[in-house]
């Protein structure tokens, strides 16, 4: 059975996050969605966009998604926007 | 006749691409482009979903695209992640 995994973009660099993907994507992974929110968004399209042109070629995007959560924090509840980006390998 | 317009999201504050958008979509304006690259994909995101959560309501997402574009700069030629974000006037 092939498996789904869920990626969650942070502060360490972009390419720990792509490396990650790469190993799930030549494991037993055929879906993996990266998830970010506020300014990471952008690491989130790069790691898609470096995960897809350098190292999987045969990767598509199932899905992008974006939308607003709210998020608590020190001063209350704030709207952050985030963004899912689906992968699937053919 | 619906017109179709793009907007390139660059260095000015979220709002001002908010308003431009809202204001476009008043008029005779019914499917807007938001195109950013690098850092400002976070504020393209953010511009979207404050156009629809605030200002209209009855907008969709019509299109999600993410790619690379190469860029001329002082060091030569770089790839840059961007993305396009399609909403239309329903």
């Amino acid at each position: 059975m092939a498996e789904e995994s869920i990626v969650y973009v942070g502060k360490k660099p972009t390419m720990n996050y792509v490396l990650a993907i790469v190993t799930q994507f030549n494991s037993n992974v055929d879906k993996i969605t990266i998830k970010a929110r506020g300014k990471s968004i952008s690491k989130a399209v790069d790691i898609a966009e470096i995960t897809k042109n350098r190292f999987m070629p045969n990767a598509k995007y199932a899905n992008i998604k974006i939308e607003t959560e709210k998020v608590e924090g020190e001063r209350g509840i704030s709207n952050v926007s985030s963004i899912e980006i689906t992968m699937k390998k053919e």
